[in-house]
């Protein structure tokens, strides 16, 4: 990202920017000072789905939001060797729900508790990390939050959001892949979603369109370098909270003045 | 019946009130002229889902009904002595869409044209009987309904009813017992409905309360013996178009003057 | 198409390849006398729902296929100006069923019987044309099939085919465009698919794929000239079976020899 | 109570057995020494969707449960007279959460985190309550398992459980209460349950059938004292995890010996 910087380049960004929050704050600094515009995947945010909630929440259709469940499972657990670097569940799976509370809410977090367990495999407890997680959340204006997650849900990939407000509700998933019905003597069934390039196929697409879009008009509108650093400091915030054992403060990851 | 009359009982009845038309009409008579209250068992109507969609449509809501599709499996075939008594699937079975599709439409059908195979066991076609039909409606503002029906699903028993009007429509039907998603590798699953007990228990205890309170209002509210006399006039009239492989029309099967 | 075909460029047609009979007869012929690949537009049969139909029941997991029902319905009436030019709605509209339910069914037709109306709009009864329509039809082996269109849905587009067969079904359909549902005092929403560019998107794409692949590997794997011929053969009928109020036999809309 | 057990009747008590912790041990002490059945009313157990939920998991289908997420949303708060006597939120409401997901993990909970606000109505911040909250629980077997509450939903009663297991998951839930979609130009409708009367109506009738059927057969099989027990006890967890903004132990609360 450094040489991009340095020539000039606008930069589109994978979720992280980086795994520690120094990395993320200089490179967040280098853009600033480059003048070019960046953009962060937080592919969810194109989703048709979550756009159209985003845009009902902001719309005041569901009054004050009070209270958001998001829970994602991806199917099986990654091989080991990614395990080893990617920075753990809450930098490298959570940070995508970290980003979708805090942009479904609008709010900024206020206090985090973590709680992890590793059941899925051992390995996790070998690595330090954990495979099954809750995360709690209060924002700034005492909404809450909670985010769970497993590396294998063994059905397939299980992404469903749920935003309670204080005129009504949003309930975004999917169980099934195709719309299809198969009904036999066992019961009714549908098959499911396999992984997240399937159930965000298009919203990658869209994501892009964006960026280009950014680029041709000179001016970023996607999640940017403070969406990104937020949530990797919310990952800090859950990786704190479980390693004390303790509800934490988020002002201990704010970002330099 | 005829007992019943005579000692000026009111009278409950299952459908149908005979598997005749004629003795259909002298109990009509005989009911009318004992002065006693009737009801025919057409369940179906106390179902809170059908006693709602009649509602909706009454209230205008869903603008003009223009077409019903009704269909109903059962999920195994009934024994033989069953099926060499019971009048054939038109008089036994599709009796209950007859009356379904006349009482939410509103109106009276003119023309009917049935198609009908013996596919689930040769049995049926022995009986001169059919196991899987088409019947399709036209009423007397020129609304159509189609009718389905099989007497074999192998999924449990399926009862769905579809009406669609000017304004909007209105999709009865229920695939799953409970409410509980059950999802594995293979994707996800629920349970069904095993049969018309189950799933219209609460229909059956509603349609004695309504008749309970007929009598000791004096005065019958339910299905009458004039819904009776429409639902058995259809079976005559799919049976008529099935043998003669041809559209015909219900007044051939009009009520005596 | 005529000019393409004296071009030797292979073809990829929108269905229907003419409004009339004789007209696809003429193309076919001339189409197996170029030598020239040949693919119609139903991309119903790439949408992954109806493919996965397709392959299963080819595989046999619903046993013998005993019924299917098919329903179709547009948001709204086309203008006057189509309507006066598109060959009505079993040319226009219902061809895609008919090619959905043979392809499905994987017989031919035997009988047909029609039973249209004209209640969405008067310019279709002034048109000679019906916009409410229900299709019944027996297969060769006595399986039947049932259509049943509407010009007007008021509710987005609505297209949903069940499969029943011996040992199972299948219930394609989809309600909302979104995974998303909305809760609020009134109830449960969700939105609803648009109309056919939005529900069969994909299909459009896959569709071209297969027949790019064709024209690479020399050989048609898609709908072809026969099965636009069924599909037309079949309006044939229904419009035969509309005007003479009766049953009509297939065998009179039959292939040249 | 005391009089029933003095009386020497078997007692059916409805959730919870007292407020307070000594008084609940004073009555399952009383109850064990005159000898009495003992049942507490915690319906949920006796929903079908609910109790073929623990058959799944007792039969092993689901292999080893790892998280449960279980949320219930009253329709509308009830009034402050009621909140001045009941108890708060934890032990009025949540008391359901505690026993239900005690029950499906079929393990004793070891520790517990629980996050709160009134964002409601003033007047659960007057009276020290909370309106919506998440509580975290790690059990015995490092399994996990997240509950929130909220006290109102505006859009009738949510209640739902999911139960993850290293085989596959379960969700109960139910979000219409008649199985009719209404389509309109705003989409797909369904109506909403209204609250626990309507939701549980079967399972009230059956957990007396069950008590009845254990007072005629001389022994218990409902949920007990044991479980009424831990269900309160969690219920002092969270507040005390509540008013610590800490991590608490159960063993704090473990029954006398």
């Amino acid at each position: 990202m450094a040489a991009a910087e340095e020539a000039g380049k606008h930069v589109f960004c994978e979720k992280p920017i980086a795994l520690d929050l120094e990395a993320t704050d200089r490179a967040i600094a280098a853009v600033a000072k480059a003048g070019i515009l960046f953009q962060i995947g937080f592919q969810r945010r194109f989703d048709p789905a979550y756009a159209k909630a985003k845009a009902l929440i902001t719309s005041g259709a569901l009054g004050t939001i009070e209270h958001i469940r998001d829970t994602m499972r991806d199917p099986g657990p990654p091989p080991r060797a990614y395990l080893e670097v990617c920075g753990g569940l809450y930098r490298d799976m959570t940070i995508h729900n970290f980003d979708c509370v805090r942009w479904l809410m609008g709010r900024e977090p206020r206090e985090v508790f973590a709680m992890g367990s590793s059941l899925v495999d051992p390995m996790f407890a070998e690595l330090g990390d954990v495979d099954t997680s809750i995360v709690s959340i209060r924002f700034d204006n005492d909404a809450l939050a909670v985010i769970d997650n497993s590396r294998r849900s063994n059905f397939g990939y299980d992404v469903r959001t749920e935003v309670f407000g204080s005129k009504g509700a949003l309930l975004i998933g999917q169980h099934a892949d195709t719309p299809m019905l198969r009904l036999d003597a066992e019961g009714t069934h549908t098959d499911h979603v396999y992984f997240f390039l399937e159930r965000f196929a298009g919203a990658y697409i869209t994501e892009l369109q964006v960026w280009i879009a950014a680029i041709q008009a000179g001016k970023a509108e996607g999640p940017d370098g403070r969406d990104a650093r937020a949530a990797i400091a919310l990952a800090y915030a859950a990786e704190a909270s479980r390693a004390e054992r303790a509800l934490v403060d988020c002002s201990r990851w704010s970002a330099p003045a």
